[in-house]
C-alpha cells in the first residue's frame, strides 16, 4: 500500500492480524514485525497491526513504535494488506492517551520513511464519542505536523467498554461535524476480554460470554456509518473448528470480519466468508444440522439420528424420537424438504444472479429459482425439488459474498493463485463480472 | 374504513397484508387490488397495502398509483379494514423520494375519490430521522394541496437498514417537535431482506439470519412511541407452522403483527395472537416441549422421551437419559411439575381476569391462582397443581391478549361470526366486557 | 447504615430484597417491616427495599409509609445491609408522583429518627429521562427541606417501560447536567412484569418472556454510568435451581445483583455469584453441561450420554449419537479436552492472581496457566492438560468475582463468619489481600 492509495480503500475486510512490536531479551526485538510483514496470499491479513498495545510488554513500548517505523519502512511498499498499527489508549487515563499521541508522532515521522506505508491507527479502550474526538484531533494534528492531507489516516477502534459500545449510536450526527475529522474512521473492533471486565460479568469458567448484543450493535453502528465491523480476538488458537463456527455466526449479523492471532487464523478467517467451492446439502437430524455426502449424483444421509423405511405401502421416518408416517413419496418429498436445505458454491451463485439478470432484462420482477436433489436414508431414495422466488431485493441481498469476493479480487492481487486454485479460472472471471 | 375513522384507529394491527397494484399483460392490471379489497372476515387482513414498490414491477408503477386510486375509489368504503397504500421510497435516492411524492399526490387527489378511504402511506427503506420528516412533510404538503387535515394521514415506515433502526431510538424527542408532524406515525415495520443486505449479512445458504436485536428494538420503540410494530414477510408460504411460531416468538416480544403475502397467511396471522378456544398442558420432554392429550379429564403423555413406572415403592422417572427416583406420590407431582405447562383458553383468562376483580373489589392485593391436572405417562396418573401469585401487575400484564381482542372486536365487525364460531357467543361476551 | 456512609457506598450489590410495609386485618400492621430489619448474615441482603408501591394495597400505603419511618427509627442503626425505600411513581400519573413526593417527604422527616438509617429511595415506573429528572428534583428538595447534602440520598429506578430502558442510553450525557443531581443514581432494576405489560408481549402460558436485550441494555448502562444493575423477581421461589440459573446467566452479562422475594432467595443470591469453595470439572455431555464426580483425584462421567472404550488399538469414543475413533491416547486426549472445562474455586482463582501477579513483577506480560485432570468414562482414565494464556486483561477480566468478594467483605462484617465456613480462613485472608 502506498499513500496514495490509503485510508478506506477496501469496503471489506475479512482479517485483522496483530504482532508485537518489540520483545526484550532476544537478538532483534523487531523479528516478529519482520517476520509477519513477509506474508503474503492466504496467510496475510487484509489489515496487519503491528500492536504496540496489549501484545507488547509495557516497558517495551517506546522501542515498539520505533521498531514498527523501522520494519515498515523497510518492507511496507510490498505488503498486500493495509498496515495499521495499534498504539496505547485509554479513556480513564490522560497519561496514557499522551503515550499514544506520542507514539504516533514516532511512527508517523516523514524521516523514518513509514508513514507512506501506513494506512491508518488503531485507538484501543475509548470511551465515549467524545473521547473518540479526543484521538481524531490527536491524528490531526501528527497530519498537519508532517504535511499530510487532513483526513489521511484512518482511524480504528476498539469496542471494549459499555460507553463506547452506547458511543456507535452516535456515529451518524458526529461525523459530519466540522469541528473534527471523524470520516477518517474505518473498522469498529470488539475487544471482549476488556469489555468483559467492563461490564464486570463473571462466569463460572471464566470464559467469555457470547456477547451476541455487543455484536450485533457494533455490525448495526458500521453498516449505519458506512463503516467495518471485525470481532474480536479467538483464545483458543488450537481450535480451528470453533473458530470457523464463530465466524459462521458473526457473517450471519453482517460482521465479517475477525481478530487473527497466527498467520493459522488468518488463512481460515480469509476464507471462511467466501462461498465454498462445492455446493452441498444439510439435513436437520433431530436438532443437529449434519452434511450429506455427495454419491453418484445422490445426498446420502448415513447417521443414526434419522431413519426411513417403506411399511404398509407408505413410508415411516423417524427423527431423533419423532415418527411420521407418510401415505406416498410426495408426502415424504414434503417432509424431507422442511429438513433439508442447501449451500449453494460460488459457481451456483453466480449462475443464480445470471439467471437473474437475464430475466430482469426480459422485463421479469420476480422469478422463482428451483434447487432439486435426490436424498437418501437407509436405502430408500426420494426426489425433493423447491422453488424460491427471487426479486430484487432477494438479488441484493444474495450478492454480499459477490461484492466481498470482488473487493478481494481487486485488492488482493496475492491472492488470485489461491482463489483460481479454490474455484477454478472460469468460475473467478464469471464472478468478477456479475453484477457489474 | 371511512375518513373520519382514519388514522390511529387502531392500537392493535395483527396482519399487514400487500398486493401487487398492477401487472404487465394481463387484461386488467388492477386484477389482485380488485380481488385483495374483497376480502372479507378472518382472510381480511387489519392493514392492506397495495404494494407500489417492490410487489409491482419498476416500469409499471405509475399504472400501479392509478390503478390504487381507481380500486379504493370503487371499493373502499366497504373494506373492513384499514387501507395504507406503500409508495417507492429510498434515503439514497432523491429521484425515488420524489417519484413516491409523485404517487403519494396521485394516490391522494380527492378528484379520484379513493383520498377518504385511504388511512395512510407506508414508506420504505427510510435511513435516519432525517430522513423520515422528509417523508412526513411531503404527506404534509399532501394534506395542505388538498384540504385534508394536517396530521390526518397515516405514515408507516420499514426499517431495513441499520440507520432506520436507530432511528427509531430517536422518536420520543422528535415526535412532539413544531417542525415535523411525525405524530402521524402508525406502524414500524421490519423488513428483513433489505435489512439483510443492509448490514452486509451471509448466511450459508442464503436464509434469512433472525435479526432477534432488530425486533426486539422494533417492539421497544413502538413501545416507548405509541407505535405498533409488525414483522416483516415470511417467504416459505408452504410452510404453515413455521409461519406460526414466528408468529409466537414475534409475540413473546411484544411485536404483534406480521407481515401476510396470501390470503392464507392472514388467517394465520389474524388467529394466533388470540388465546386459544380449548386450554391444554404442556409437558417439556427432555428440551422439546410436547402438547398432552386430553383424554376424560386426564392429561396423557404418549411419548417415550419421559417414561415412568411405580418402582421399589416410589416411581422411577426417566426424562431423556436422566433418572430421577422419587420416593412418594408427592415427591414425583413435584418433579412433573416443573416439567409441565398450561396454556390457559380465552374463557381461562377470562375467568381469572373475573375472579382477581372481584378480590380486588373485597379489598385484596393479591391472590393466589390455582391450576390442578392429573396427568399420565405410561399408564400411571399423578395429580399436580400449582399456585401463582397475581397482583395487579400480573393482572395488567396478562391483560393484553384481551385488549387485543376487545379492539379486533370493536373494529373488526366482519369477524364476529368468525369469533363466536371460535369461542361461543357466551365467552365473546364475557370477553369484550371484562376489565372495562 | 449510618448517615456518613450512604449513598455508593457499595460499589457491588447482589441482593435487593422487598418486604410489604403495611398489612390491613394484623395487630402490627409493621410486622413484616420488624421481622425483614432483623435479618443478619447470609439471610440479610446487600440492599433491603421497605416496599410502599406495588407489595402494599393500595389504601395501605399512607400507613406503610409511617410504618417504614417507624420501624428504620427503631432499628435501622443495627441493619447490615443498606436501606432504600420504595415509594409509588408512575410516568403517567401526577396523582402518583405527587403521592410519592409526599411519602418521601414523611419518610426522611428527621423528626421521625429514621433518614439516618436510609440510603436512599427506589423509583419504579420511571420512562423518558426527563421523568427521572422529575423524581431527582422531588428527592432534592426533600434533602433541601430537611438540611440534607443535595445528593446524599441515592435515587434508584425500576426499568419496566420502553421509554425507560431508551432513557439509559442518555445517561452519561444527562448525569452531569447543572440542573439536576442524578449523579444520586445508583441502582439500575429490571422490572419484567410491567415491562412485558408496557410492550405488550404475550405467551402462551402467561409466562414472562426472557427480555435479554432488556437486561443487556441495563447492564451496559450500568457499566457506561458507573452504576449497579440488578434484574427483576423471579416468581417461582420454590424453584432454588431456576433461580441459580438465572443469576448465573445474569452474572455471564454483567448484571450481578437480583431481586429477592424471600429470605431463601437472598441466601442463594448473595452466594450464586461468589466463586466456589471447591474447584470442579464440567464435561459436555451432547449438548447438556455434566459435572465430573472426584474420586481419589479422578474425575469420573458416570452418565450415559457419553461412551468411550478400548478397542482395535485405539479408542472408540461415542458421544451421544457421533463415534469418534482415536488412535492413539494423545488424539483422545485432545477430543477430551473439547469436551471439559473446570470451574475454579476461590482458592483457584486466587492462586493464578498471585501467579500472575508475581510474573508480572518478573517483567514478564504473559504467562500460561496450566489446568491438568485425569478424566474416567465406562473405567477408562485419560490424563487431559490445557494451556491458558493470561495476559494483563485475562488478569484484569478475571477479577471481577474476587472484586465483589473483596466488596462483600468490607461492607457486610455480618457474613464474615459464613465466608470463613465456606472458605477457610486462611483462603479468605489470602482473598481479601490479591490485587491490592
Amino acid at each position: 500500500m502506498t499513500l496514495d492509495k490509503r485510508t478506506h480503500d477496501r469496503t471489506f475486510v475479512r482479517t485483522f492480524f496483530t504482532t508485537p512490536t518489540a520483545e526484550k531479551g532476544v537478538e532483534d526485538s523487531a523479528k516478529k514485525l519482520r517476520s509477519a510483514i513477509e506474508l503474503r496470499g492466504m496467510q496475510a491479513p487484509d489489515v496487519w497491526v503491528p500492536d504496540n498495545e496489549d501484545a507488547t510488554a509495557p516497558n517495551m513500548r517506546d522501542e515498539g513504535a520505533e521498531n514498527i517505523a523501522e520494519v515498515v519502512a523497510e518492507s511496507g511498499a510490498d505488503f498486500p494488506g493495509e498496515i495499521h498499527p495499534r498504539v496505547v489508549w485509554h479513556r480513564d487515563s490522560p497519561e496514557t492517551r499522551y503515550q499514544g499521541f506520542q507514539h504516533m508522532l514516532e511512527i508517523a515521522d516523514p524521516e523514518n520513511g513509514a508513514i507512506e506505508h501506513i494506512d491508518g491507527f488503531v485507538i484501543p479502550e475509548v470511551g465515549d464519542i467524545d473521547d473518540w474526538k479526543k484521538a481524531d484531533e490527536f491524528i490531526t494534528i501528527v497530519e498537519n505536523e508532517y504535511g499530510l492531507e487532513e483526513g489521511s489516516i484512518a482511524m480504528s477502534v476498539i469496542i471494549e467498554s459499555g460507553s463506547a459500545e452506547l458511543a456507535m449510536g452516535k456515529l451518524r450526527e458526529e461525523m459530519g461535524k466540522a469541528d473534527n475529522n471523524l470520516e477518517r474512521l474505518f473498522l469498529l473492533v470488539d475487544g471482549e476480554v476488556d469489555y468483559t471486565k467492563d461490564m464486570r460479568a463473571i462466569t463460572p469458567t471464566g470464559g467469555l460470554p457470547e456477547w451476541k448484543e455487543l455484536r450485533h450493535n457494533t455490525s448495526r453502528a458500521a453498516s449505519a456509518a458506512g463503516l467495518i465491523s471485525v470481532d474480536g480476538p479467538y483464545d483458543d488458537i488450537r481450535d480451528v473448528e470453533g473458530y470457523h463456527d464463530r465466524i459462521t455466526a458473526n457473517n450471519a449479523m453482517g460482521m465479517l470480519g475477525i481478530w487473527s492471532l497466527t498467520p493459522g487464523q488468518v488463512v481460515e478467517a480469509n476464507k471462511s466468508p467466501l462461498p465454498p467451492a462445492t455446493g452441498y446439502w444439510l439435513i436437520d437430524a433431530d436438532g443437529r444440522e449434519v452434511e450429506l455426502e455427495s454419491e453418484d449424483g445422490v445426498e446420502v444421509y448415513s447417521g443414526d439420528r434419522i431413519e426411513l423405511e417403506e411399511e404398509d405401502g407408505g413410508y415411516e421416518l423417524e427423527v431423533g424420537s419423532t415418527e411420521i408416517f407418510c401415505e406416498s413419496e410426495e408426502e415424504l418429498a414434503d417432509e424431507l424438504l422442511d429438513l433439508v436445505d442447501y449451500v449453494p458454491s460460488m459457481d451456483d451463485i453466480v449462475d443464480s444472479m445470471e439467471e437473474f439478470e437475464a430475466a430482469k432484462e426480459a422485463g421479469k420482477g420476480a422469478i422463482a429459482m428451483t434447487r432439486a436433489a435426490t436424498i437418501e436414508i437407509d436405502g430408500v431414495q426420494v426426489d425433493v425439488s423447491s422453488d424460491r422466488m427471487w426479486d430484487e431485493a432477494t438479488y441484493q441481498a444474495l450478492m454480499t459474498p459477490v461484492k466481498l469476493f470482488q473487493d478481494v479480487y481487486e485488492n488482493r492481487p496475492d491472492q488470485h493463485d489461491d482463489l483460481a486454485d479454490l474455484y477454478s479460472e472460469d468460475v473467478v472471471e464469471r464472478a468478477i463480472e456479475v453484477g457489474n
